[in-house]
């Protein structure tokens, strides 16, 4: 299998997590794709996945599969034993559940914010964000307070149980975790007074599979560069 | 189990037709939403779903399950044989890969565009829409430009293919089906120039547990009373 990805970014180490977690690595290639010079909005990438973004895993038989959770699900399916993503019917759906929601709570208006509202990933790509949109930048702080708010519901939810779906590391951890990377990264940061959202990615940074991603799992030297 | 939701709503048909496809409605009882006024941006309902959207399922042991994806991962799985969600970690990956396409590209941005560049669902609702946002105008006709551009994506897939996620019917065909349904609803419409697309809802239309909630399935009094 092949990844095509960026190490660091937020998206990308959804599924390095993934990947250590069912021990696939050994059987994945990477091939990083230029973000900030915006390869993935040039024509050869966008055969591989119309929307343009990051990651994408390349099947065996070549299959394109785009979109963290159904990479998630093709992975965590491959050996009978779905951990993540959940073995009974409730389990799968209180985790797709909670996945979705940290997806749209967080991950997704954190990406809004940056890329609307702070000079986001410079110039090049800049141009394939509706540079030229008068409300942009209302929109992305309004965003911005939308993650707020959607952290302070985590650190409701994660005052009353260990992980994100319940009492186990799933998918919804991982994209939570990966909303907060990013809203390191973007400049938002991550409230203190959110103290039970805190402790837990404390709790989870230390999770082997995920400390051991964290080269990729932080800031790159592309974010670095650009200022964050 | 009870399903909190409003007939003749886009997302609310997604389940109902998933419910028909496996053959649960029995197990169902029904508890309609005032979306009109609003009653789903109320304390009660947002504690059954803090994203104050519909459709809600609760189970029989009180758990609420909201977001569509979830729900159908939860009805498809109970007998052990997910058809609409796929088999295989590789029938998996591509459905759920077309399902979010079709949200992200398609039923997501019709949305968009028709709370903030219609008048929506009125006046009680729009309070909530940020009707203070001076960008709003501008970016929902933005997000309707973009649901065009998805429904182009998806012409093409289904020059290709008999159905969106390949040769059976799945969960990625329930939701590109809502996202027309609303993009009707809307005023966007279904360009006649996507006829592939445009095939591909005529027969999709006439499958039996489609047509057999088309009830529900389309325009609702709510929204002709609203002027569509
Ligand atoms: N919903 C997508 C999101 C992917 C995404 O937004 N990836 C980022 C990298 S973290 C990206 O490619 N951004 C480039 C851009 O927005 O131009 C998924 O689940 O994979
Ligand atoms: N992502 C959600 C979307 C649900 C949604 O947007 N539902 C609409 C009804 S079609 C709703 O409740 N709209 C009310 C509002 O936006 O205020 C899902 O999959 O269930």
């Amino acid at each position: 299998m092949k990844i095509f990805d960026r190490p660091g970014f937020p998206n990308p180490a959804r599924i390095r997590i993934v990947l250590a977690e069912k021990k696939l690595e050994h059987l994945v290639q990477f091939e990083s794709v230029d973000l900030i010079g915006a390869a993935h909005k040039q024509p050869d990438f966008l055969t591989k996945n119309p929307s343009g973004v990051l990651p994408v895993l390349q099947l065996d038989d070549g299959t394109y599969i785009s979109e963290c959770t159904a990479i998630t699900e093709y992975l965590d399916n491959l050996d009978g034993t779905p951990t993540l993503t959940g073995r009974t019917p409730k389990e799968k759906a209180v985790i797709h559940m909670m996945q979705r929601r940290a997806e749209a709570e967080v991950l997704d208006p954190v990406g809004h914010y940056f890329h609307h509202a702070t000079p986001g990933l410079g110039d090049s790509l800049q141009a394939f964000k509706s540079p030229d949109w008068e409300g942009r930048t209302v929109w992305g702080q309004r965003e911005g307070d939308r993650a707020l708010r959607g952290m302070s519901y985590f650190d409701e939810v994660l005052r009353a149980d260990t992980y994100v779906a319940g009492e186990t590391f799933s998918m919804g951890d991982i994209t939570l975790f990966a909303g907060l990377m990013f809203a390191d990264a973007a400049g938002l940061g991550v409230p203190e007074m959110l103290t039970a959202l805190r402790e837990w990615r404390d709790r989870v940074i230390e999770l082997p599979n995920v400390k051991s991603r964290s080269g990729q799992t932080f800031l790159t030297d592309d974010l670095r560069r650009l200022g964050f």
